[in-house]
Parts: C-alpha cells; structure tokens; sequence
C-alpha cells in the first residue's frame, strides 16, 4: 500500500484498492450479462497504446444508457471504488490503466448518432460513436467533422483528451469543436453544460473544464459538436525537400503568411520509408511534407500557388498530387497508420511517443535537434508531426525488455519537452498527461496551477474515484 | 443584513460587508497615493452601463503591477473583504458594482503591451489595455486582434466576460483567442495557465476556465491573446430588406452555405434611424445588414458574390458599398455606437440589454416575435444583432423613475430569454451574467450544472471574495 510516486521516467505508481464483494455482487446483479470480472475481459480492458503494463480492472461494466452509467457510478461510489472510462483503447498515455484497481466502465456500445441537426452544423452523439462512424452518419448531409486522431477514436475519448489531429491547423481541435456535454458527476448526477448556440457567456465554462480531463471529473454521457460543409473543391499533395530544416521553415511561412491550410504534415525520411512498407504506397524517400487544401475552387488555386512558391523558394520538389478521393483517402489512411506502421516496423517493441506542441517559430528549434538526437541515440524511432500547429511527435520504439532502452528513450523524451517548454511550448498538444506527463505538467504550468487543478478535483471527486491517478501524481 | 435575493426581474441583492478601519489604514499605507476613500472616485467605480444602482465600493486601488494585485488581495482577504476588478466600467450586467461592499480595484493603469510576437501571431498585455490601443500597438506588424465589444473595453474585461463583438462570426470570441493567462488567485498567488503554443492537452483548461468567470475566480493580471494577418482584401456592404424576416433568412442561409463572411451584423429600421441620427450617417431607413468580408481578392470576390444572390432571392436591395477604409470605419464606428446611440435616442433612459443566442435555424423564430412584442409594448427600443452567430440585443429603454417601465421591460425580457432557451440557445451570448441573468443561467443549464459552478467557486475562494453576489445569487 506504499505507492512507488509516478514519475515520468519510471513505471507508473499502482496503489490497489480492494474491490469490496459487495459491489462485485451488486453491479451483477444490476448490469447482468453487460457485467463480467472474467479475467480475459478485464484484461482486454486493462491495456491501451501506452508503453505500461499494469493488473487490469478488478470488472467491467459496459454501459447501454446514461441510467446504466448513473447506476454504475453511485454503486462505485457507495463504496469508494475507481470508474475508469473506457472506450477504444487507443489512448497514448495510460488513460485506460486501472493504476488503482476499480471497475472499468466501457461506453462502446453507447454509439448512437443522437440527432443530426444539419441547419445548425452541429451533431449529438453518444460516447462510443467513433469519428469514423461519425462521418459516415452524417456524409449525405453535405457536411463532416474534421477532428481526427490516427486511431478511429470514440468521440468520448477524444472529448476527454482534447483530442486533434490533422485538420487541426484549420479547424481546431476538440476544445474549439465541443459545444455541449451531458456528463455523470463522480455523485452520479446528470449534469449538462453548454448549448448548441455558437457562442455564450453563461457562467463557467464548464465544457470546456471537462474537454481534456481525461476522465477525472465525470463520465462523458453525450457530446454535441460542430460540423462543416464538405469543401467544394479539395487538393491534395505531397512535397519532397533536402532537409528537415527545408521543410520546417515552408511549414513556418505557410503559417505565418495566415494560409489557410487545412492539413500541414511532415514525416522525416525514416518514417516515409516505415510508412511506405506498411501501407504499400510508394512515396518519394525523402523528407516530406503533406498538405491538403480546402475551400472555393478559385481559393484552392492561390493557396496552392502561394504554398508552392513558399516551398520552391525553400528547396522543395515539384508538388505530387493525389488527384482522386481515393488516392486522396489512400495518403491519409496511411498517415493515420503511422504510428502502427512505427510499432511494427521493429516486431515485439512499444513505443513512447512524445507529442510537444511550441509557437510556430519555435518549430525548427523544437524539432531538428530532438531528431538528431534520437538518430544519434541509435534507438528506432519515427517522426511525424502536424507540423502546422506547432506539433510533433518521436515515437521511440523500445524492447520492453530491456530496461536500458526505455531509460534511453525517456531521457531523449526529458531532452525534447524541456526545449518545447523553453520555447513557450507545452508537453502535450492532444495525448493529453494521463500517467506519463505529471512531471512534465508541473514543469510546464507551474505548482500553482496544478494545485488549483488539485482543488478543482477535490472539490467535484472528494472520494477520487474518478479515473484517479491520471493527471495528478498521488 | 437580510438580502433581498437576486431576481432577474429586481433589483439585485446588497448584502453590505463593512470594510475594517484597519484595512482602509493598511492600504491606504501600502498604495498611498494609489489609494482613495473619496466618494467622487468611488462613486466613479460603482456604476457601469447595466441599469442598476447600488451604493459604490468603499475603497478603491489604482493596481500598476502584479505585485499591486498580489498585496491588495492579499490585504482584502486577510479581512474577507470583497475585492471588483475593474477596467473602464463598461459592463452591461452590473460587474462591477459593489452589491457586497469591498475594494475595487482599478487595472486601468496596468495598460503595457508586453510582448508582441509577430512571427507567432500572438501578443501578450496587461489587463488594462483596450482593444483599440492594441490594435495601435500591433499595426505595424501587419496584423490586428479582431475582438470587438462595442465599447473601447479592456482585455481584462472582455477575458472575464467571454466578449465577442462584430467580427466572431469569422474569428471566434475570447473563449477562442486567448491563449495563455496570469491570474491572481483569492489566496494572492499568482498562477500561469496555458502557454503560447496553439493547442494543448495538458491538464484542465483553466484558461477557459477563467475566460468568462467574471471577477468570481480570480483577478487576471496578464492576457496572451491571438493575432491575425490583416486581410488583403476587405470589402464592406449595407444591403437594405423590405422585413426583418427576409434579412434574417438572408443571414441564415450565408451561415448555413458556410460562407467565411467577417461581420454579419443586422439593424432594424427603427434602429438605423437612431444611429443615422447619432452618428450623422444617411443610411437607408429599413431593415438592415451590415456586412464586411475579408480574405484574398478572389475570395472576396466569390463571398461577395454568394452573398449578393442570397440576399437578392431574399428580396434585398442592391449593396451599397463603403469603398474606402474611411467609409468603412465609418461605418463600423456608427454600429459599435449603436448602444449609445440608443440610449442618447431616449434623453435620461437606462437600457436594459438582451444577449441571447441561439443556434442559426432558430434565429428567425426567435428575433422576430422579440421585435414585435417590443414594438407592441410602446417602450422605446433599439435593436441591433451579431446575427451570423445567432446572437442579437434589444435595449429597452425605461425611464428608471418608472417602475412600470422596468416591469415591463423584464417581462419582455423573460420572454425572450425563455423562448432562445427553448430553441436550444443561451442567455446570453457575450455579456455575462453578473447581477442580471443568475435565474435565467439555472434555467439554461439546469441546477445541477450550477451547482458544479459552485463547488468551483467555493474550492477556490472559500471566503467569497472574488466579486461576489455574481454569477450565482446569494
């Protein structure tokens, strides 16, 4: 019961509460057949993408309805147990891990598109709708949501982790996209915050309190977000360029001349090839950028020309188009595998994945030297970044058997955030802290802001049964 | 010392807390001559542009640093005195008034632009910078801050209200512009939150947090906000309408179409009569939209031209352009005057303002029985609405002699409020609460949110101290 503290070069601390028979009894008895302690579900809940390995959740509950994730959390509570939620399991960070033990509530099969309210370009889902499936509901209305993770995230996880993606750099991230949440308090009350209204100064943004709290203050019941018109024309392209620095200061002119790019992606030459191997496609070896642009026949054409004058000027190829939807989809999907092209480019490894996001000027400086560090480490590694935001990612790619690699692949991760940090930088532009980056926060916002964190979550989850030991180290 | 409690009908509830002589003598010693009793400057810093009156604050301290903030409030709660930032009084919602007594304090003078980082679009500033004064200092970069309240307000005050003004409907309110914070907490601590980095997973977002929290969490004492590249083309239109419902229908449509306009502003006749009047102007007499666009030539030109068809199958008359920057900020001059004009129309009036907004489909449905219950009711009235966002305002304009009047005036603004809420809008879209909507917000957001807001505050600032007697009744 002596809890080794989290750090962020180390495993993650594990303090186990016991789960009392009672509740065992009780959440069968409610949930029946959605209700299973059977180790081979426990333990498929029990693990994410993240680097740890820890005992997995002493149950699991899969919940159809708000009463369901009502009833689940007050018997939870009744005995002071962890509810971690859970959705697809794709978190970064160890979101999904019951550090504490508890019961693991899983909300995939909430997955109901509520009400699709095209004239309002804004939609109402349940937690377990992933963005894939989000698109597809809404496709014949002319309208999409941009926010995309590489994995086919639950909009509930992505809402719990400020997620983004690529089309951030010209259409927010979740934070800008969520207008309203229903949410089951750590009482098991039902609370709702925000409108379908566009804007509003109606009292503390609680919306935006719970985008990003990774599950510590609330289970996320139902989600409305923002849609957008299909853009009428789209253009995609990819550019090749001699160096790192080459493709960086494009990226940086695009940015700063106000471009609206809609996607603005950058994969070293390393990660081209991974990529290239995974999803049999045959892009040029080089470093790369990858761009897409959305908007207005006539506005496609001079961003376009402004980007390739921008690039040209910089040492960049000839753009290569992707001239059809389906090679247009074929360019994504494989940006999207990037980091499952990573991971199985070295059989048996995991990997940890950096995720630094600084002021656009601070973007060379930020990322140039953190990959040569890790070519000179001599570790595996990728690289990718939605470069346009500021935001990249290493993912170091370590045998989880040899503990010497994973020293080196934290220390590399302790080289990197402290230069974004310097740069005005924060540690994590959309993975969120989860049980990695506690340090790191505190490094990052100071002591002052995470102890007002601290008294938020004490103020809402006095007993902390609410996804404890993310965020905040014990 | 039994308060009458806060309606959104009444008068709001005064609850005086004496002010300790020790306190006075221990400020008085510490700010000397950035300390003052006299009733003339107290007096000057306990009314604003609500329609309330209430007894002014019983000191005030003109802060010019940080550190000013840090020993006040610290002073102020080591007695539990109430501490009211104030900026340039131009709240419509009764923020800055005094209901509970105490200290307010001044943050005109900490009015330093601190950092303008042209090559991240972001600038950073003191509390006490007006938005005009920063775009001044921002000019000559090439860039410009598009957040634009009627009033030349201060950045201290539009974080803490989540203002907006004409240009939101292309580039987001506060909630979207500010980055980063410095806030001093109820305890005087100063804290950082977010950083200058364009997005962040990292922790709770207490920026937002504390965007809109009006005084009640904390005094913001530095504001990070974005910049944006001034447009290369802007183009500026009136376009006159036979009805309300066809301007509406207009506007409604170019949302809908997703057509990137920057200002999307409506007037009806009887209010483009009080600005003409006001502001010297000729503008046509009739229902009115005010509009402007930016962007590249070309796609100012397809905007334009969108727009006019819309408008035209709406039976809008030809655009009536203002052609030169001097025109246009003429133009734009008259409708951020629009308030004042409005309650100079009616010699010894107080206004008292609406803010709802709704989601786009439901605009029609609830501005035109609004306008025509006002019209019916015989008050004096202005109107004037951020239409593209959904958000409008009616001013009635009582004679505070005439308790009828005000009667009359809240009764139309309970119906109004209630019908937004009912098509799934807000309150209020950028004014805030304070003394005026603390019904109207549990009615929005149910009880249960409420109380959410409330343990936050309470955790926070245990004392009450934070301009009390806002946001929540007593």
């Amino acid at each position: 019961m002596n809890p080794t503290p989290a750090t962020t070069s180390g495993a993650p601390a594990i303090l186990h509460r016991e789960m009392p028979a009672a509740l065992l009894k009780a959440l069968s008895a409610r949930f029946v057949d959605a209700f299973s302690a059977a180790l081979v579900v426990r333990e498929q809940h029990g693990r994410d993408e993240s680097s740890f390995s820890v005992p997995p959740p002493d149950a699991v509950v899969f919940a159809h309805s708000t009463r369901d994730v009502v009833d689940a959390v007050k018997l939870a509570a009744q005995f002071k147990v962890p509810v971690i939620p859970f959705g697809i399991g794709s978190s970064l960070e160890g979101h999904l891990l019951a550090v504490q033990g508890g019961l693991s509530l899983d909300l995939s099969r909430m997955n109901q598109v509520l009400s699709i309210n095209a004239e309002d370009l804004t939609v109402t889902v349940q937690p377990g709708v992933t963005r894939k499936q989000l698109n597809d509901a809404v496709k014949s209305t002319g309208l999409f949501f941009p926010i995309d993770p590489g994995a086919d995230a639950t909009l509930g996880g992505m809402t719990a982790t400020r997620a983004s993606g690529t089309n951030a750099v010209r259409y927010g991230t979740m934070r800008e996209n969520v207008l309203a949440l229903e949410v089951v308090t750590a009482q098991g009350e039902v609370i709702r915050t925000g409108t379908r209204a566009k804007k509003s100064s109606a009292g503390y943004d609680l919306t935006r309190l719970l985008v990003g709290s990774e599950g510590t203050l609330g289970v996320i019941t139902e989600i409305t977000v923002k849609l957008y018109p299909l853009p009428e024309a789209v253009m995609a392209a990819t550019c090749s360029f001699e160096s790192l620095a080459d493709a960086v200061n494009t990226t940086i002119l695009i940015i700063q001349l106000g471009v609206p790019i809609a996607r603005c992606e950058l994969l070293d030459a390393n990660t081209v090839r991974i990529v290239n191997a995974h999803s049999k496609l045959a892009l040029r070896e080089g470093v790369m950028l990858l761009m897409e642009f959305h908007g207005s026949p006539a506005s496609v054409q001079e961003q376009v020309q402004t980007v390739q004058e921008i690039a040209a000027d910089q040492g960049g190829q000839a753009f290569e188009w992707a001239n059809t939807p389906e090679e247009r989809t074929r360019l994504w999907t494989a940006r999207h595998n990037a980091y499952f092209a990573g991971v199985q480019s070295r059989p048996g490894c995991k990997a940890i994945t950096t995720d630094t996001c600084v002021p656009i000027s601070g973007l060379a400086d930020a990322l140039l030297d953190s990959v040569l560090e890790a070519q000179h480490s001599g570790l595996p590694y990728f690289m990718v970044g939605h470069v346009g935001d500021g935001n990249f990612h290493m993912g170091y790619l370590i045998d989880p058997e040899q503990p010497a690699e994973r020293e080196l692949a934290e220390q590399l991760n302790q080289q990197l955030v402290h230069r974004a940090l310097k740069l005005g930088g924060t540690c994590t532009g959309e993975h969120g802290i989860g049980l990695h980056k506690m340090d790191f926060l505190v490094a990052e916002t100071g002591a002052g802001a995470v102890a007002m964190m601290r008294a938020i979550k004490q103020a809402l989850d006095p007993d902390n049964i609410m996804n404890p030991g993310k965020i905040f180290s014990l």
